[in-house]
């Protein structure tokens, strides 16, 4: 079954707003499978929505709308779909019934715009919207059929889960492509490629990369015939030729990896972080049942902080500043040893667009205190993509992912060397 | 000038990725005048992309590709522009001698498929990449120009602010239409439209209401003869009914906005978080020149930590847990003191999806020490967003925006009088 996607809204041809529905949607999509063959994005504008709505049913068997069904004037989508079926709108009594008591209920007064969410193009299918106040609409066209939703993210989601995507299911009938993503950090992609080039030639299998700073997710589908099994076939091979450099899969991200190895082994973690700012500590709380496992980190932005909350040596910080790998190294034991807990993880860095402490921008030092008294510091070579402000979050972004794949490799007792050795060269070089 | 836009990525329709460059090219290319009409997204489909080139043309004078450029055997919008152009690939020798220098200087290993990057479409004009490898390329086609960029977002970036645009925008001429985004926070949207209704009223005026979690942008633009002077008139308006809901313009985060006022004030400050997790931390540090104003900060995640690490009465915590005003008034209180900071911003809170400490949902104390020993709490009531996992990041995000507003408005010295009188009632209703 394929599904053409037509999201609605000036806001984002002008860019105030990524489109992160139509991200969601496809994958969603493809996960009950459902092929969703193009996507389109066009403004606020009646006619050019009736026409993009009929021009993708040319080619499509259904497209699914979002936005345009709010309150305000420039919200058309209905008298869109009106339009394209060639019927009116109508006033629905239930609907406006239900306005007026979720409005009662929270206490805000019904601006008269509102009722405009009470109008339904003539004949049109209701989907429940049981997260919001407008529902979604279902709409026979020649061509097939029109979903509109709303653009409030999570209303959209709600109805899709809940109504539209059971429907597309038992309508496109099971999958005949099989899907997996699995996920690297620290790995060039064309050296991945190269590594898997006989993957690739493996019948009705073909491998995407999806790279992230510092990490890129491979995602391997399969076709054809028995498709699940020639996807684990797949899978198999990747993992047995990239070892140990594929960390996960799907949504598992370094963190929520990280936070199962650390609840199978009873331990904890605290973050000591200086350039990332507190991006190690969101990221490790962001997995669920973190609290489980990561106790709390140290924000020591400005330099003198490192010595005032961390415990490391003024002498240490005054002859070499804070971009070294022995900064690094006291900072993963003094969080560890404040907090108690069983790892420390560090950072300190440079992340530009400025050089710091005659350090140039990408050089970088992230500590790991473990138990009995083990430090390890690493020195990953982070290549600087670019110029200007930008380069600063990708650093950021590509120090979290280095730090809580040290971790990871840490825990797992894989080897680190490689990376230590570079931080032993740098100490050699700057003494 | 008309422009479309056509990404090109099995990865897009698929959900992997959000199309962040459509949005940034959205944006930037209204900033010079020309008009984004339509954003389309195909798959890796040779004659998929060379049919919504063309259709593209068909509708506006230009249309701007990202995606397809790289050197694996997905990637062919170059192939799909030769075709659209009737012609083929010529391989392009100083392309190739640069490849190759390039790989030489950063050690990595040439592998074969990269040569596809030194083939043009014969006639085509190349787009000087100086952040990359591949260039872009300007081909004449029937209907207009088909501009075909990385889909590597610095690289696609760098080619459009040098070469593409100041093109664009020079075939474009002045533009009609003047626009500015206003932001503000705490306030509903409709209640903002309510009381913004004589603006949309004004000749040629319109407004658009962008919401997040907590914040509210409002786009004006002003069309029509002295679209400056009637923009001008409207923001000014705008800003009269509002007052200082309104807390900057265009890209001025919040962030950026206490940041400002800091420096003003030679003050400084410091973050103790706990639900939000480092991400209050990670949004001070992302303005420019924060190590000026931004101290450091405590995740004190874990309960016990915020006795720990910021001095919390042990029998406060006892008492009552750690979601309760006189809890966050301590962090406050401790972060500030330890780090030695002007102010110290705290939060506490119930982020769910579970209900803390018997708290529901929802519940959260900002709290702000100041100079003098100053101490405010605050309880802003967090309308719950939904069901589900999803609703955590959403109270996150609403309590970090509440707390940066906070300390905005202590700074300005307005009133959060309101926001105090909610958790003294809390107070006095649970002891």
């Amino acid at each position: 079954m394929r599904v053409e996607l037509l999201t609605v809204g000036d806001e984002l041809l002008l860019g105030d707003t990524v489109n992160g529905n139509a991200a969601w949607l496809g994958r969603r999509l493809a996960d009950h499978g459902v092929e969703v063959t193009r996507s389109v994005v066009v403004g606020d504008e009646l006619d050019v929505i009736v026409e993009a709505v009929a021009s993708a049913l040319g080619r499509a068997d259904a497209v699914i709308t979002t936005g345009g069904l709010g309150p305000t004037y420039d919200d058309v989508t209905r008298d869109a779909l009106a339009k394209a079926a060639g019927v009116g709108l109508v006033r629905d009594p239930a609907l406006e019934r239900r306005l007026r008591e979720r409005a009662e209920a929270s206490g805000r007064m019904l601006q008269p715009m509102a009722f405009r969410m009470a109008e339904v193009p003539e004949g049109a299918g209701l989907l429940r919207n049981s997260a919001g106040t407008a529902p979604g609409l279902r709409v026979e066209l020649p061509g097939g059929i029109a979903y509109a939703l709303p653009g409030v993210p999570f209303e959209m989601r709600t109805i899709m889960d809940e109504v539209v995507l059971p429907e597309l299911a038992a309508i496109a009938g099971p999958p005949g492509v099989a899907r997996r993503t699995l996920r690297t950090a620290r790995v060039w992609e064309s050296v991945l490629a190269t590594r898997l080039a006989e993957v690739e030639a493996m019948d009705g299998v073909r491998l995407a990369y999806l790279p992230d700073p510092a990490e890129v997710k491979i995602r391997v589908t399969a076709a054809g015939p028995d498709a699940p099994g020639r996807l684990a076939a797949a899978e198999a091979r990747v993992r047995e030729l990239l070892g140990d450099v594929v960390y996960g899969v799907e949504d598992e991200t370094l963190a929520r990896v990280v936070h199962r190895l650390l609840v199978e082994r009873s331990a904890t973690v605290a973050a000591a972080e200086s350039l990332t700012g507190g991006l190690i500590s969101a990221e490790l709380t962001a997995a669920p049942g973190s609290s489980e496992t990561y106790a709390g980190g140290i924000v020591a932005y400005a330099t003198e902080m490192k010595a005032r909350l961390l415990g490391v040596p003024d002498a240490l910080l005054a002859e070499h500043g804070a971009v070294h790998p022995d900064v690094a190294a006291a900072m993963a034991a003094g969080v560890r040893d404040r907090l108690g807990t069983t790892y420390g993880l560090s950072v300190t860095g440079v992340a530009g667009p400025e050089p710091q402490d005659g350090r140039p921008v990408g050089t970088v030092y992230i500590g790991l205190a473990g138990p009995e008294g083990t430090r390890t510091v690493v020195s990953p070579k982070l290549p600087v993509p670019g110029k200007g402000p930008e380069i600063r979050a990708v650093i950021q972004r590509m120090t979290v992912v280095h730090a809580l794949e040290l971790l990871r490799r840490a825990l797992l007792g894989l080897d680190v060397a490689e990376w230590s050795e570079e931080s032993r060269r740098d100490r050699e070089e700057w003494g």
